[in-house]
């Protein structure tokens, strides 16, 4: 297998030039990349080894290495550019259309925001994971009043993790339901929830795949049976059906996509 | 104060997307950017529908608005990019140099990767916003051994949101210890710690900030009390100090500054 390294350059967290440049590296499946992450340079100290680094990575493999780079800073990217690679410049590239576009020079300060997309503040993001981990302990009912969205799904369906990346991304208030044998009985939806249905959203997920995350928890048990996996699940599906709530299978899906399409379905944004 | 639309589209989550348009609209503070996420345009009628979104925006602005894509299917983009907007196309920019430099055609497929950054998979993911939630309930020395590193700090310092984002974002096993009054009675590092210095990353932060902080969760206790916060911060840092262990202010960063900072001091990557 075709093997390449590959930098990741910036002045701060390098989360941005990792993003995007993973999405584009994802186009060649049939090479390896080896990753390495040079994040927070921002002193000439730190810029001239980085070009080092790069130089001798090239020289090494006897091609020049990729380098993706969110470099705001003037200097240290005409810098990298002069090295041996091949450059991918996300900053330049597209700033000076958007001085155009905008008629405005750009302020070219590093580390405005992070990288991380978030409309929401800081203090909304921490608030956010306190109130899902509240919901999470069970405090169930008292949080739904202020919840943004209530995620329902069986035990270990998804609904925690889905919950922090909504907190921690967009600031967004997650509860989470978990559905329980007794509420499984019927296709009713359980009291506390009622009030809240235009809010409820449904985690479903493959029971053979439910199966083994169960087993890894409690090996052998009866919760972890497959019977048990299969019975929960088709009876979380026949409530979702027979209430009307959206649903989404997370067998295959990231928790990044879980979170984007519940957001986009029920307009949160 | 000027004011404009901006678009984010792609095929997928938008996160990429989002992500790097952001960072490139920071550069220019005295514009008010209006984002519109378009995200799961993924057939065409949604792509003929998010175009008459674009048309309809430049019309009512007078002016094309800004559309950042990382939309991967060529029909769709090359509609996009003859509507009426100023067109940044953050997949095709780059795919064609990376095609000649890797000497291959790129795939073109959607969604590969979901947009934020991991090279841990799925499971690892999940796994340790697991490790992190049950560091958290207090699991606290049964989990040190398996822990990447250690997050040391008084009560509402930001331990549980770092762990719990570099967990989300990196599949790093984060555990966490809050310093309490009796483990900052002398500068000895508390018992179950001692065997996982190497481990250890301190949170500090501005004894007013947690002052505010402390005082929206029990408002006029001595917990939330100035005195009280100055006292434990201070002596934290002492512990710090004394044992050599890295740390870092919170009060002015991000989750996402605070998780890549330590990540790249314990050169975790």
């Amino acid at each position: 297998m075709k093997s390449t390294d590959v930098f990741f350059v910036s002045d701060r967290t390098g989360i941005t030039a990792e993003a995007l440049g993973s999405s584009l590296l994802s186009q060649f499946e049939s090479v390896e990349f080896n990753k390495i992450h040079l994040s927070f340079i921002d002193t000439l100290d730190k810029a001239i080894d980085a070009v080092e680094q790069v130089n001798r990575a090239s020289s090494k493999a006897g091609s020049p290495v990729l380098v993706f780079s969110t470099q705001i800073n003037h200097e240290f990217r005409v810098m990298m550019s002069k090295s041996d690679c091949v450059f991918f410049d996300f900053f330049d590239t597209f700033i000076s259309k958007m001085e155009r576009s905008l008629e405005l020079k750009s302020s070219h300060t590093a580390g405005r925001l992070h990288g991380l997309s978030h409309n929401s503040n800081y203090t909304d993001r921490i608030s956010s994971i306190n109130f899902a981990l509240g919901s999470d302990d069970g405090l169930g009912a008292k949080s739904y009043e202020n919840a943004d969205l209530i995620l329902i799904g069986v035990s270990r369906s998804g609904k925690t993790p889905s919950c922090l990346f909504m907190a921690l991304q967009y600031g967004i208030n997650a509860a989470n339901y978990p559905l329980i044998e007794q509420d499984l009985d019927n296709t009713r939806l359980p009291e506390s929830l009622q009030p809240y249905k235009h809010k409820l959203f449904g985690l479903t997920i493959n029971p053979i795949r439910l199966q083994k995350i169960r087993d890894e928890r409690r090996s052998n048990s009866n919760y972890a049976s497959l019977k048990q996996c299969q019975n929960e699940v088709k009876r979380a599906e026949d409530l979702y059906h027979t209430n009307h709530i959206p649903f989404i299978d997370t067998t295959q899906t990231s928790i990044e996509e879980i979170s984007a399409k519940i957001i986009n379905k029920l307009s949160l944004r």
